[in-house]
Parts: structure tokens; sequence; C-alpha cells
């Protein structure tokens, strides 16, 4: 069986797995705000039909200037792009044929993108807490060309610390290695300090982040990158002109200006967290200490993850599957948090399933 | 100085001649439909707000089966794309460091692409007629992998018949060459005849399809590539995951429902076309014999086409310098058929230039 790559577009799940799928279903898959878009999106939609009728600015330059103000850094240090998934594929094209290091489980895209381009690829493996060991990744740096961490870790929600990013920058500035950090949850987390101006100092450090999670606009696609002026210009050559949407743009600008919409965000994702976790843990379920907006569960009483996978499928329930994370190989099904009534009803599923298997 | 790439965005090209842009401005520099988008699309608008918050779907499925639909193809043979800008990209990244001939004067993404990936480049150019030396063309073949042709070709809007491309394709086809041909304003060509069918027959052959000139939505970008299977394998496999987005997916089915909107703006296009050459003769312009939405002008009794185009310009009637198209290396002007109104605005700026020049 050939599994689905990512979450999200659960239509082919169904299919895959040859099940019906309800006329009602909640998708834990995709890891989007529950808000939904920052009301000023919604209030502006009509005003922005304009914006299809011209090309679009293909320097991004307003949306450029503002992600600039609000990192702190020169706009030469930015990038707007057609989502995460175009920044991964160019970010592949610049490393081809290099030796890559993912730091694994992770998101997928890294290691298509790489192969896609003829890298040699390895994995480091968080243990088995989800805990990274920073030494031994930075001492596989003598052997590689770049390594690639998301942070948070993604699918765990594992988040690593300022401090932890600093130790690595500065080991892998030292030996010449790029260290790419996929920042695509960071504004979920509430405990996150900014690296960003990581940048002043190590030309090394690239950022990844993603406005499509947050901001729940994953249809329209949008992202950007951080990192040193050279790096930019060498992705701006190989990035197709016109990539990224006037629509895309447009919004970027509206989601941006809402400052009380982040925090409230992350103010929602910790009171669901600890009530989810809580659950959980008072159910014998296991989950991952994930400080973002998505978690890993498991049910230690149950061999196979698979009848649990379709036990919600057939509910209209639909987890992640982990059978594509290397280190997981399906033993965990990945969650989203999604808003209150959504997260109760899954509990409830949970919890018949618990009473089902007692 | 450094003139801009492209047309369109003309903020830009303003900015580096050091002139202010007129309050109203009317842009004949990007080669959209006059008459904007189909009414289907801006009645639908406000429903398509509602495609931000999922993912879009990453194969775009039923855009995919109506394209094949409607060129009478097999799904495998068609990749939707976000613009043809990211297609050309993507073809530059499949024939990297391969010897690729342009047909010249040409759109430049095709040069800047494949020097992104190390191609060799050379350049077969259209004759003193903009004439295509077929069986010169073909002579060049046993010394290159791929060649690039527009069909209209852009700038001078002159059509090769359907005749012409098979000849081509069967050259091509025996020696292993790749012939792509952009058929990025094929549908403002009265005498347009598909080549599509000729994909059953020939390997070689790749075609390039732009939706947003003719149902002017340049905003969103929405391109599509007929190719041979394996082709379109290859290039989604370097295809950013989620490229197309949502938005761009609904918009394009809705222009494709509309049946009448081509024709009545091929009807449009043939009426002005006539109406503007005959204008330009009349007043000793010359013009290149187009058959599609653009035209390259030039005053035969003035050696610089600079003063020309900073007149315009200082009037807000924007057109396209040509000092990037090789074999023009600025001695016309390209300019988009436009609405009736605006193309006799025009005329009449070319009516007092040439008084004033008398």
């Amino acid at each position: 069986m050939q599994w689905p790559k990512h979450g999200a577009n659960p239509q082919y799940l169904y299919e895959v797995l040859k099940l019906d799928m309800p006329a009602k279903t909640i998708d834990f898959s995709a890891n989007i705000n529950p808000l939904g878009p920052p009301q000023a999106v919604k209030r502006q939609w009509s005003s922005l039909l304009s914006s299809l009728y011209e090309y679009p600015d293909p320097f991004a330059t307003r949306l450029t200037e503002r992600i600039s103000k609000t990192t702190l850094l020169p706009k030469e240090n930015v990038l707007i792009a057609n989502g995460g998934a175009e920044i991964i594929s160019m970010i592949g094209q610049l490393f081809a044929r290099k030796r890559v290091m993912i730091v694994q489980p992770a998101f997928s895209e890294y290691e298509t993108a790489c192969r896609a381009n003829a890298c040699e690829i390895d994995y480091f493996f968080l243990n088995k807490n989800w805990h990274l060991d920073i030494e031994g990744l930075i001492a596989t740096f003598k052997e590689i060309d770049v390594v690639f961490l998301t942070n948070p870790n993604n699918p765990t929600g594992k988040y690593f610390s300022k401090a932890s990013i600093k130790r690595l920058i500065e080991a892998a500035e030292c030996l010449g290695v790029y260290l790419i950090v996929d920042e695509a949850f960071y504004d979920f987390v509430d405990e996150y300090e900014p690296i960003s101006p990581l940048l002043l100092q190590y030309d090394q450090l690239v950022i990844i982040r993603s406005m499509t999670k947050m901001f729940a606009i994953p249809g329209i696609r949008l992202g950007y990158v951080l990192a040193n002026e050279q790096f930019i210009t060498d992705l701006r050559a190989i990035q197709p002109h016109w990539s990224v949407n006037s629509v895309a743009q447009e919004i970027g600008l509206l989601c941006i200006e809402d400052n009380n919409f982040q925090k409230e965000t992350r103010e929602l994702m910790k009171v669901e967290r600890k009530r989810i976790f809580s659950f959980l843990t008072h159910n014998d379920y296991l989950h991952s200490d994930s400080s973002t907006n998505f978690y890993l569960l498991k049910d230690p009483f149950s061999k196979e993850s698979e009848r649990l996978f379709l036990f919600l499928l057939e509910k209209g329930l639909i987890p992640r599957h982990t059978y594509n994370f290397p280190g997981l190989e399906g033993n965990w099904l990945r969650l989203a948090i999604k808003s209150p009534d959504e997260n109760s009803r899954l509990m409830e599923a949970l919890k018949r399933w618990r009473e089902s298997s007692l």
C-alpha cells in the first residue's frame, strides 16, 4: 500500500485505504490554526479580486519590507516564497550532490528535495524521549555539508531552545556546515525565543518559516527564508519569476498587521494542549511532549497503531499516519490541536476506544 | 542602466528611468486580455475565500482532468503549474548542463532558467521579416539537445503554422532533440491549429501553456505542460509539493467552463489589430506581422526608439522596451492590444508624435 506522503488532502487517504469517506470529517492530519484566518483577511477578501488582474510584484517588496521590520533583519536577508515547500525544493537544488544530514523523525520534503538533487542523505535520530543529542549531532559535522532540523520538531512537537540552536550554529560555522532550521510551527510555541538575531553573527544559518499554519491560509501558499545575503541571492536566481501570487502577498500583509491574533492562538493552544494531555495521561495513552499545535499519540495496550487509526478514520476523525517518518514507522499517530469542540470529539472517541479495548 | 527584465510591474520601469509615474497609466507592456477575467470568476469570487483554509490538492486532479478533456490527451500527459515561469524553470532543471538552442527574439526566462542550470546556450535568429527558417533550424539539431520556440513568437507576435511545427518535431524526434513549444499566447490566434494531437505521435514534443493571459489572471499564476508521460513524471518529481494554490485551481476550472469568452476575445483582437495596423501603416510606422494580442512597433524616421519610448511613458502609456530581446536590441517597442478606448489613446499619442516629428 502506498501511504500518502503528507497529512491534509484526506480524500487520498480514504482512497488508498479503500474506505468510504464519511460525509462529516474533522481533519486532525493538517496542523492548521483552528481559529481560521484573521478577521482582516475575511473582511478584505472582496477587494482582493482586483489583485488577479495584474502580475504579482516579483520582488514582493512590501511584504519583504514588513518581514524585515518584524525580524529586525535587513531586507537583503529575506526572501518570500510560494510556501515552505518551494523553499525546501530550492534549498535542495542549491545543495545538489552534497552530503545532507536530516534530524529524524522529520517532514518528508527535505529528503524528497535532496533526493531529487542527487544528495547523499544520512539520518540523525532524536533519542527515546525525542531529546536532541546536540554534541552527538555536532560530531557528525565533519562528514556533512548541510543539516536539516525542524524546530519545533515535526511530528513530535518537541521544541529545542535557542541555546541549543546557538551551540549547533557555532559548531556548524566553524566547520562550514549549513544549518537549516525549519521554523514552520515556531509561532505556536509559548516559550519560543527568536533565533533570527543569530543571522547577524552566523553566515551558515538558514531559517525557513511558513505563514500558512498560524494564519490558516494553506490554500494560497506563503512562506519566507531568512539567511545571509549571498544565500538569498542564490535562491532568488533559481526561484521562478512571479512565483508568489498577488493574493498571497496581500493576505500576508493583512495577517502580519494583526498582532493579537498570534497571541490569542497561543493561549488557546496552551489551554487545549493541557486539557488533551491530562485526558491522555488519565486514560493511559502515551503522547509526545509537544510545545506546539500537534502531538504524537500511542495506545500502549495496542500493538498495532493501525487499528486505532482505522477506528478513528471510520468515525470521520482523521489522524496523520507515521509510516513515512523514519524512527516512528507507523507506531504513533500525529494529531493536530483543533478547536475545543473538535478536540472533545476526538477525546470522546479515544474514550470509547479505551473502553472497548479493556 | 539596468532595464527591467520583463514587461508588467511598470513601477520598476519608472524607478529605473528616474521618472515620476503619472497618476493614470495604461500598461501596454503586459499582454493581458483587456476584457478582464470571465464573469464567472467575478461572480464566484466571494465563495473562493474558503479555499484558503485547506491545503491545495497537490495533484490538481479536477483541473488536470478538465485540461485532459479539452486537449483530448490522457491525464498522464498533463501537469498543472504555478504559472508558465515555474514550468520554464523546471524544464531548465531537467536539462541542466545540456546544449540549448533558443529561437530569438524570445521571452527571456528560457535563457535565465537554462543559465541557472549551467546549460550551453546558442541562439537561432528569426530572419529579417521574422520568418522562421525551418530547415536552417533543423540543420542545428545535430549539435543540440533541446530547442525553445515560442508560438506565436513573443515579442513579434508571428505565428508558425502546425505544418512548420510538424516538420520540426519530425526532425527533432529522429535526432533525439526535445522541442519545447511555448504556446503562452496561442489562444489569441485566429488561425491557430492545435498541435497537441502531435503528442500522441512524438515523444520529444513539450507544449507549455499559460492560463493567465487569455483569462486575465496573472496575479494568481496558472499554467500547464503537455508532454509524454515520463517527462511529466520527471517534472512532478522536482515540482514543489502544493505548488499550485487552491484559488488558482478553482479559478482555472471556472475559466475553462466559459466557452464564449475566448471566441469573443479573439474577435475583439482581430478587429483592434486591423484598426491599429491600418493606422500604423497610414502614419508611416513599421509594425510586426502579428497574429496575436501584441506587436512590435518602430518609427522609421527616428533613429532611437528610446525617444518615442520616453514620449509615451511621460503620457502614462507604457510600452515594453526590447533591450533584452537578442535581435532587437531596443530598436523596437512591444505593445499589447488593449481595449478599443485604450488603443485609441495610444494612437492619438502616436499621431502627435508623428506630427511633432515632421
